[in-house]
């Protein structure tokens, strides 16, 4: 009888451990498992413990290190016997971290072994980069000009992409940043660069074009200071004066004519003559971005951004660690991975900064924690703004341990380098790139490092997606891969279900983020155009 | 000679002057007028004056007060005789003025007479509102529920809307918050009830209908949490377990079955299962709507909030003076109008609170100001973050004087009401509605404090709309309404050039307001649908 088959096999049960030294397994079967469940290769349960919760797979002294994820999260209150729950209770917590006395470069890892012969199809660059779509990004220097770039992006898809076969898109680079902003703040650096580094995204092919009001505070010049495009500019009453019309460094002007379009320019006599200006210069643009090609490239040049959103308790479980497996085939392959979300992995600063490859890489991941501890001390809170009241129910014991389920993303390799928020990434291997961990703040930080594929695991489930790079994501969970069957990308469900390794999902990810790559799949976002708004990242006060 | 004649009618020597009590006005001839220039019921120009800047109406001996605006911008160095250049050098500025010992209430201006039988065509809503559009609004509680939302107003506006023709549109109140923020932080309250007051503005008729994820910070009863909208859960897996399904205060379930759409509801399975949800919801509220017909109601009924942007010289000499006749036109006619924008008022306060109707009144004013005083502090900036280095150059002397030509927008009736940032308006007469000056925060502000009709008045010209809310544009200058001439509704630039008075430009757009309120009149920015986005002023940390 089926049901009894199927009953029999949700039974059976299943056990999770994340690292070989690890002196604890969660259990993954949906309810938990009853006392006197024989694990596999393990001991028997001596209690009922609940889905997602931690079983001593040998017996603990009081005082032993309990090891998850390869690190101590706590430490045995009383001798705990194989096979006994070890709820919170029984651990002594760590206290929360402070930033003094770190183990700085202490682990001393060995490289991980290359990872050859794997290859894509991406767009080559001018600067070297490597685009995974071929997209016309339209730059926006204040949210002012907003709606005439809208109406304008309407009519460049009805009536000039069809001309232009080669070129996936048009991406307005919508912000609600450029006027109205304390301009000068220490902080406004962040959101500023964050929008000059996004207009060089590798999907945009180098083509950048702008449009601007032209009263705006971040002037085309500021937000381009030494780009050097080129400013066509006839704003007689511009607080600015006329704009020096500045090359590119090898003295051509990367546009053509007039780069920037300026609406309040004088010679816009009408609505239309703003849009036919964007519209004449998006052609320009998109002539060159239709002669592009892909190529065989090789791995090593995927930029790839990680982060999860709507975790549950198996995100650090199942979703997150086959990422940290295919980032640590990534790194292999010489690729740059980028991992961030700097309120979810504050509280095991102490594993990445002894990770760091170099005292100095030690330092900067320091230097970030710091300055977000102090930003939110400046509004009045601390880092527990980012735990849930749901994380202890679902087995999460602790701070340290629930940072771990995040950080395990970034798989095991050395941490070779860390960036601020809004910086562009030049190196390989695997970066920190300091971000809130909000979804849509994440992905616009890391859009603007570079990536050209972004990969994200969601247990609860969400649609996210972004117009100018594909966005892979991971279930963490078989039933939410099943009923949603045409958002999620990837089922790292098939895990907890005992069904696949960690090593499979991982190996999976990676061959499909190849494919996504080269424009051979799509990602479900990208079938439906599921995009969220860029959401920049500023610090500084509005005025 | 044509030519001979308008360059004869252009030298005519024009000058402004704002108050009956004023002993400066400025030039407003292009290029300004040489010396010997008779000005119109005044003295000879004994020096060129540029144009924007004083002249010197009557002799003003060292220490007199300068009046502008009938307040004193500063005072005479020296002896000024009268048809003499009043540049900056000549007046000792005023000090930034603190936050003590202001002038409270100390005006005590009659209330202005009462200006009767003006009506509008709008919709009466049940709370008493009125509309002066039909919009079907869709609430998100976060930025991650948007693109699936998109995707389904694409398919609301092509297969629902041409069956409810009297309803005006669907207008997705899309925002970047609702997770990854400090949702407890002491500021929070503001982004979280600027939502909530948006989805209750009069444009909306009363109807909630609202789209969310499911594990957001932002919970719909968080959200609404006394409003008692009906949310049809069964989010098996969410961290608020199921969810009460309060009633409206009548008893009443104001959305039908289920007035909350959640994505991750687990009877939605694949994608198109969301979007049919959110289009059933969406049809039970459109039928509603589909119902409202407009009726002829009172003047006082308009809620206008004023603001202006992409100012130049002449915003508070032609078109700020103009909306500040108009406000009070409103004010006599019992209307609620609102003006804002903190930072450039900010050095009027003087000003302000000496107009308070009462101590109370200026005791808010104050409150708001140095909340805002503070908030800069925080980020390393003073309120200079609003200066421009345009502004000497355009005959502004100082930051009174400036603040000025912003307050005058506000007319001259008693500051009966003070809002701070997201408080809903349940006032009549004059209110100041605390909001940064940015054009986007400050409109998304008074959309939640209720407006049902902008106006925003413009230099150097800004395409700027909403799309819940007519936007009324008022070019500062003739020669901005020529080139704009499809984008600026109403040009002020006629009291510069002498052929109307601030009076008839102030009636002419009282009477374009009810026109517009009506629905007989469109806005440029409406006719191209040229929408800003919402930008939620949140002044609490992101995480
Ligand atoms: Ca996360
Ligand atoms: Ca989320
Ligand atoms: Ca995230
Ligand atoms: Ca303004
Ligand atoms: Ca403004």
């Amino acid at each position: 009888m089926p049901d009894t088959l199927a009953n029999r096999a949700a039974a059976a049960p299943l056990t999770i451990r994340m690292h070989a030294e690890d002196n604890v397994a969660i259990v993954a079967n949906d309810g938990g498992l009853p006392p006197g469940s024989a694990l596999p290769g393990g001991p028997v349960l001596r209690e009922r413990v609940p889905q997602g919760h931690k079983v001593a797979l040998v017996d603990l002294p009081a005082g032993a290190a309990v090891l998850r994820y390869g690190v101590p999260i706590g430490y045995a209150v009383q001798d705990i016997p194989a096979g006994s729950w070890v709820h919170e209770r029984l651990l002594q917590m760590p206290a929360a971290r402070g930033l003094d006395d770190l183990p700085m470069a202490t682990r001393g890892a060995a490289p991980l072994p290359p990872l050859e012969g794997f290859t894509f199809e991406g767009y080559r660059n001018p600067d070297g980069s490597v685009g995974t779509r071929n997209l016309l990004a339209i730059t926006q220097t204040v949210q002012c000009v907003a709606g005439v770039t809208a109406f304008a992006v309407q009519r460049i898809q009805a009536e000039l992409l069809p001309q232009y076969p080669n070129v996936d898109g048009v991406v307005a680079l919508e912000h609600g940043y450029g006027c109205g902003v304390a301009i000068d703040a220490p902080d406004a650096a962040i959101p500023i660069r964050t929008l000059r580094h996004i207009s060089q995204n590798p999907n945009f092919g180098g083509e950048v074009m702008v449009v601007s009001l032209g009263c705006e505070k971040l002037q085309p010049e500021r937000l381009f200071p030494s780009e050097g495009i080129p400013i066509q500019d006839r704003r007689g009453t511009g607080s600015a004066g006329p704009l020096a019309v500045p090359l590119l460094p090898g003295g051509e002007p990367r546009s053509g004519a007039g780069g920037v379009v300026c609406l309040q320019d004088e010679a816009h006599v009408g609505f239309m003559s703003m849009v036919d200006s964007i519209l004449r210069q998006a052609e320009v643009h998109l002539k060159r971005l239709n002669a592009r090609r892909r190529e065989t490239v090789p791995a090593s040049e995927l930029v790839v951004g990680v982060q999860c959103g709507g975790s549950d308790a198996f995100s650090g479980v199942t979703a997150n660690p086959a990422v940290g497996f295919c980032t640590d085939l990534l790194v292999r392959a010489g690729a740059s991975v980028m991992f961030s979300e700097t309120t979810e992995v504050r509280d095991g600063i102490a594993q990445l900064t002894a990770r760091a490859a170099t005292p100095e890489v030690a330092q900067a991941l320091v230097r970030e924690m710091a300055w977000y501890d102090d930003y939110l001390k400046r509004g009045g809170v601390d880092r527990s703004a980012n735990t849930t009241p749901g994380n202890k129910k679902g087995g999460l014991s602790n701070i340290v341990e629930k940072a771990m389920g995040s950080i395990v993303k970034s798989g095991s390799a050395p941490i070779a380098n860390v960036l601020s928020p809004g910086e562009k990434l030049s190196a390989k291997g695997l970066t920190y790139a300091a971000t809130p961990a909000s979804d849509f703040i994440c992905g616009t930080l890391q859009l603007a490092a570079g990536m050209n594929l972004h990969v994200f695991t969601t247990g609860r489930g969400t649609p996210y997606g972004l117009a100018a790079v594909p966005v892979i994501k991971v279930a963490t969970r078989s039933d939410l891969a099943r009923r949603w069957h045409d958002l999620m990308d990837i089922n790292a469900g098939t895990i907890a279900d005992g069904q696949a390794s960690i090593e499979d999902v991982g190996w999976a990810l990676f061959r499909f983020m190849l494919d996504v790559a080269s424009g051979r799949q799509k990602t479900w976002a990208e079938r439906w155009k599921l995009h969220n708004q860029l959401v920049l990242f500023n610090p500084a006060p509005v005025t």
